[in-house]
């Protein structure tokens, strides 16, 4: 056994500090802390200040607004109780608190260098953007609304730095929810599996609530203020600055995710090749230097990235959905355009209302003693989803009647109902496409499982097979999806001016918003995975008893599938709002130009190389995301041999690993080896469309640059989406071929088959939790990018 | 040692025949026997009989048809005199003749099972396309032309049949000739390392002049038939039927490649995982029982789908750039279009010749005796292809000034001898950058052989990385070419009716000319590698001293590296005459439909639908062609583990392994395998067509299936374009890595770097020689069937 005491001795903590930025007491940010320390009155009494507000902005643009408002602030009350709740259970045992510290230090040490880096990224590329929108025309929507251009200017950089800091801050909130809530997760898997289970949830649901109210809020008072204070009411004139809003959350979403998932596959890597492959010893095992590493990184890969990621998402549908309900509803000459505007607002506040009754939806037994018997979590969550998934279908179509029905085309808001279904049923399927690829119930990950049988290469050779392959069904799905939705659109009866039918692109917008209608309970399960695995992780360091630890195994399993179907539904969404945002950036172009720029025709040559140039930044992406991966992963694998070569005693108990070095090589590392490919995807689209633009200008091709940068966007997205497919599925399949092989079959544990089946899981590690992730975040970020940076290309 | 009389006994010749088409005699169809058995005056009447054909057809055409078909007979004499020469050379002692005769054995045994399955499916196709053009309506052109519907519905599927028949053949002179060179370079090896190479250059040599000549002179007689017989003299009229040629050329190669690609890496992968790494025998042990079956796989795998590929390559770009000089210089007005239309003939006719000259170049040196000091073989191949290249450069720029002038652009000759700079530029640095990546004198590999120290995992994972980045130069350089052929094309003076400048299409046409322009040298090199891989095998399988393992060693090796090179122009070359075959392709729904088709707009959700269908084509594609040869592979390790179970003597040389049973296995499965993966290439463009052109119908849209086509076409062709680039490179990265390894560094042979690198040269296998080339032949495919099928879109 370990020798515990020797955890609180002071050369532990001496060298935990060598890591620059780590601290032994764990750190709160002063706004938890107020928060926290916040009586009822005083709580009560911000309570009717809000509502003041809400009042006063509301009664000065719509009751809608009013309304969205209250449910994201109720919702954050619920948060706050969550917070509490989650809060308020015990955190185990010493030892268990001891390892929650370091791994809570390490954590926070590196997001905050991490978001040092990035914010002064995004000053200088705030300044870039001051210096284009001051020196670019106006457009005439622009001038319409009588804002000048320096006022734009202005408005454009705050609007991209707020929603870098709100999609920082979403980001930061799954991580401090995370660190907090795995320790009290180990704990309550002491006494009862359902209580773990619940804390989980909880937790999961309290980060998932705060990052989607703070998408919706966000950009309700964003619009309100534009709307009040500006006297903005035409929907297009403030698309770039809305964009910019988007653009900096997905800005900050790429780094996060590319540091977080260099970082935490990197640790998981290194230290199954040398703990596991090497020395045979089995995961999270506290004798591994690089442990503790390993548990950081579930917490700043997946909770952290995917909280930035997930607000990034729906912030950048819900504005895109509001311009073109907003456009078309003009176009249309209906009367009061604002249920179309904010339909997507609404859409969004139910989903915090479902979401949350999904996730009150799991209840602790209350009757159930100690160690009550396993029940099955994946089926209750799925319950929580069967839940809130009914109620999302209801919300979906009360919210069309109500604010899509428009005198003029009286059955159009049952069509738009139609899509919504379309999208969340594209959803439910995507989910469970991922699910038959990637879990071993099915038929591929039993063959790719029994192809380690014959070795190492066959199970490569089956897992990139089988990734490949997977990528078929979700595309046909999304295609039908695309199709069928825009045909319900256009067939919905609104019609334009000229006398077209003009609704399609409206129809993949709601069926957008109908796949992201539950995105809260979605985000919830997804959180819910990192902080099982970081339970898992502590029980097992602080070497608990078997009883526990298979309850938090099973977690940890459950925790697998629900990360995996998460990424299924993020790539679903992308490649759904995809075209949406296509057609936001072609809208973009047609108003800077004053020409119509409706068409990218890749049968000029130039746009045709920009399709090429635009795939090919997908694949080279990929590749240094995977390789800086490798490369931290082999300075990990070094600094481990090493304190195995000179720590003898650390395999016998009898020495402590020095974890915190191993938690600052790869903090270091990753922060580093994050810059090369984030860098490649912000200067890319730009270095395209400003180089074509010049070409254009000397060959006599007006509005090249543009129509490059769109064949360019279209390119990276299809083949961002079938990458990012091919990875994760790839990734998800290997790593459970490997779980199968660990429930005895083909020999179980130790055999050659499990053998080739860890090579496998190793390779599909960065490729499920780093490129791939990395890819959802790049595609959006490429379509908001381009938009705000469209006047370098005009 | 092996008992070689044992290998005469009865009983292996009887397992040998349990393979159903497979003979104990060399088969040699009737065609070669006759040309083998004239005597030189018979051959003397021969060439006087010819010379009066193409001078009545030359009479009646134009005198550069004459030049063109009296180089490309007289290459066929050179061939034969190749031919002869390579066959005179002795076979050496009998157990070389042994192995050699197992090896023709199972590959013609292999190509005629093969081919007769192929031929079934064609008849089928070629019904098909009789029934489709039978009930089509006619274009302008054809009207004009006066050729009726039934004569063209006839004419289109013979031109197929024809292709389909050219194109086999091709891929059976490869084979044939690489069956009987391999055990005369092992006999060679035995006196002199320049002898050998010598021969296996010659045998090259003589499948390249074949195979090129063949795709020039197929073409150039059908054109002077349209020409003579049916008076047929604008250029478009009969583009259909020229494609129905490329579209049966391609769909062979299609299949011969996919089967072959299976067949030689199940063969490899299979014998490598049970003989390398469970038994720890070497490579082309005789105790390895699927020895023999990997042997026959270079052939059928390398050789017979290589030919087939490099003829439906410059077959289809002679078509297409035919046309497309024609039509151009009939929009030009110029006077004689004949230059233009002749041109890529005659520059495919300079390549025989300078591609001979550079094959002679390489001299057996008489002076030394046995055993000469090992040269670099690189070296001299090098030199050979310099000595072409410097040719290719003259002879374009004289063609181009011959044929291209125009008084109306007198300038216009020079852009395009510019562009075909371009194109043997593009070439060379294509060829120099595939160098870099897969070559162990460089970083990439020595980075990814560094990458095995630290295990499996970290080998693949890097592999794939450098595999993905390896996309990024190549595309660069592709992108500048076509760019910058198109500007100078566009700039070369011609002007169409309505004043607008019009070459710039036809620039990227010459391009891909200059490209393929030492393509029978290019060839040349690439037979060299399977024919030197071979006779290795034969050398290692009979037991030779050392000293001639070494000389097959030394051949081997450069067979490699020109093997990947062949991959990085074929892939290349594939990328510049896409963009021409999607011209084709929109000028032929145009013709048709009787409309103006020029733009393929993806910002139209169907047409983005069929732009993402398309790029899944590739990654499912990609998928199956690698899935199916882990599943063979997986039948060729259990069969070879049940020998060495069953008869435990083999490992001692007591008993004989059943190779023919190997054999048998691996066709039996390869034959199987091919056919999911072709019908998807071959099924999924025409049913996106056909459905999307269904619902163009009934949603009111016009050309909606042959938009939606072009972009599934574009799609493909960039992502098609972007995979292989990434199988090869990572492929043979991986293969170069292990043998870096091989070499002594990182620990050397038996090390677990070297078991990382056997992991990653595993998985390398099939993406390289499998799916890699597969998929070239699929993009080129893609281009002619849509044409083809061009009507039922409509």
């Amino acid at each position: 056994m370990m020798d515990s005491a020797d955890m609180e001795s002071g050369s532990y903590h001496d060298r935990l500090r060598t890591f620059p930025n780590m601290r032994a007491k764990p750190y709160t940010p002063l706004v938890f802390r107020i928060l926290l320390g916040i009586n009822v009155r005083v709580l009560f009494l911000l309570l009717l200040l809000s509502f003041g507000a809400i009042f006063y902005m509301g009664a000065k643009t719509s009751p809608i607004i009013v309304l969205v408002i209250s449910i994201c602030i109720l919702s954050f009350f619920v948060a706050i109780y969550l917070m509490k709740w989650v809060l308020a259970k015990d955190e185990g045992p010493p030892e268990m608190v001891q390892i929650a510290d370091a791994i809570r230090d390490g954590a926070e040490g590196f997001i905050r260098t991490q978001y040092g880096t990035i914010s002064k990224m995004a000053m200088l590329l705030a300044l870039v953007i001051l210096c284009i929108y001051l020196f670019r025309s106006t457009t005439p929507q622009q001038e319409a609304s009588g804002v000048g251009r320096t006022t734009t200017a202005y408005i454009t950089v705050a609007s991209f730095l707020l929603g870098a800091l709100c999609s920082g801050f979403a980001g930061y909130v799954g991580m401090w929810v995370s660190v907090r809530a795995n320790v009290r997760v180990s704990s309550a898997a002491r006494r009862s599996s359902r209580e773990a289970l619940q804390i989980a949830t909880r937790a999961g649901g309290l980060s998932a609530l705060i990052v989607v109210g703070m998408a919706v809020i966000g950009i309700a008072v964003l619009y309100a203020t534009f709307y009040v204070w500006l006297g903005v009411d035409t929907p297009g004139s403030m698309k770039v600055t809305d964009f910019g809003y988007g653009f900096g959350a997905s800005f900050v979403a790429l780094f996060a995710q590319l540091g977080g998932g260099i970082y935490t596959k990197a640790a998981d890597v290194g230290a199954d090749l040398v703990g596991k492959v090497e020395q045979g010893i089995p995961e999270d095992d506290p004798r591994n230097p690089a442990v503790i590493a390993d548990l950081v990184g579930d917490n700043v890969g997946d909770c952290a990235a995917r909280g930035a990621d997930l607000f990034e998402s729906i912030a950048a549908e819900i504005i895109s959905a509001m311009i073109l309900g907003g456009t078309m509803a003009q176009r249309c000459k209906i009367e009061d355009p604002s249920g179309f505007i904010l339909f997507p607002l609404v859409v969004h506040s139910f989903d915090l209302v479902v979401s949350s009754v999904g996730i009150f939806s799991i209840r602790g037994t209350r009757e159930s003693g100690v160690l009550s018997p396993i029940e099955d979590p994946m089926a209750i969550l799925q319950k929580g989803y069967s839940v809130t998934i009914v109620l999302a279908v209801l919300a979906f179509g009360l919210s069309t009647r109500w604010l899509l029905y428009v005198e003029q085309a009286p059955s159009a808001w049952f069509n738009f109902a139609l899509c919504g279904l379309i999208g969340i049923i594209t959803a439910y399927i995507f989910v469970w496409i991922t699910k038959y690829y990637t879990d071993y119930k099915h038929e591929p990950v039993r063959t790719l499982a029994l192809s380690s049988s014959t070795g190492h290469g066959t199970n490569i050779i089956a897992g990139v097979s089988l990734g490949l392959e997977s990528t078929g069904l979700p595309v046909l799905v999304i295609s039908a999806a695309i199709v069928s939705a825009y045909w319900l659109g256009q067939t919905a009866g609104l019609i334009d001016e000229t006398g077209n039918p003009t609704g399609g692109l409206f129809g993949t917008a709601v069926a957008t918003m109908g796949m992201l209608s539950t995105a809260a309970y979605i985000l919830t399960m997804d959180m819910f995975g990192p902080i099982a695995d970081n339970a898992g992780g502590i029980v097992e360091m602080s070497q608990q008893p078997e009883s526990v630890r298979e309850i938090t195994d099973v977690l940890d399993a459950v925790g697998n599938t629900t990360k995996a179907t998460t990424k299924g539904f993020a790539i679903g969404s992308a490649a759904l709002a995809s075209f949406l945002l296509f057609s936001a950036y072609m809208d973009e172009v047609s108003s800077f130009s004053r020409e119509p720029f409706k068409q990218v025709d890749i049968a000029i040559p130039e746009v045709f190389v920009g399709g090429l140039l635009g795939a090919m930044l997908i694949f080279v992406f990929s590749a240094w995301a995977c390789a800086a991966v490798g490369r931290t992963a082999q300075e990990v694998v070094n600094e481990v041999r090493r304190q195995f070569i000179e720590r003898p005693g650390i395999m016998d108990y009898k020495e402590k690993p020095d974890y915190a070095r191993c938690v600052a090589i790869v903090a270091s590392a990753s922060l580093r080896e994050m810059i090369k490919p984030g860098a490649l995807a912000i200067i890319s689209p730009i270095v395209v469309g400003f180089a074509f633009r010049i070409l254009g200008y000397y060959t006599g091709q007006p509005l090249l640059g543009a129509k490059v940068v769109a064949a360019f966007l279209m390119f990276a997205t299809v083949s961002g989406i079938l990458m990012a497919l091919f990875l994760n599925t790839a990734g998800g399949a290997w790593d459970n071929a490997k779980k199968y092989i660990e429930t005895g079959a083909l020999g179980g544990k130790g055999s050659d088959a499990h053998k080739a089946a860890i090579t496998g899981d190793t390779v599909g590690d960065p490729f499920k939790d780093t490129a791939g992730p990395s890819l959802h975040v790049l595609i959006k970020m490429l379509s908001t990018i381009t938009l705000v940076m469209a006047p370098i290309f005009l």
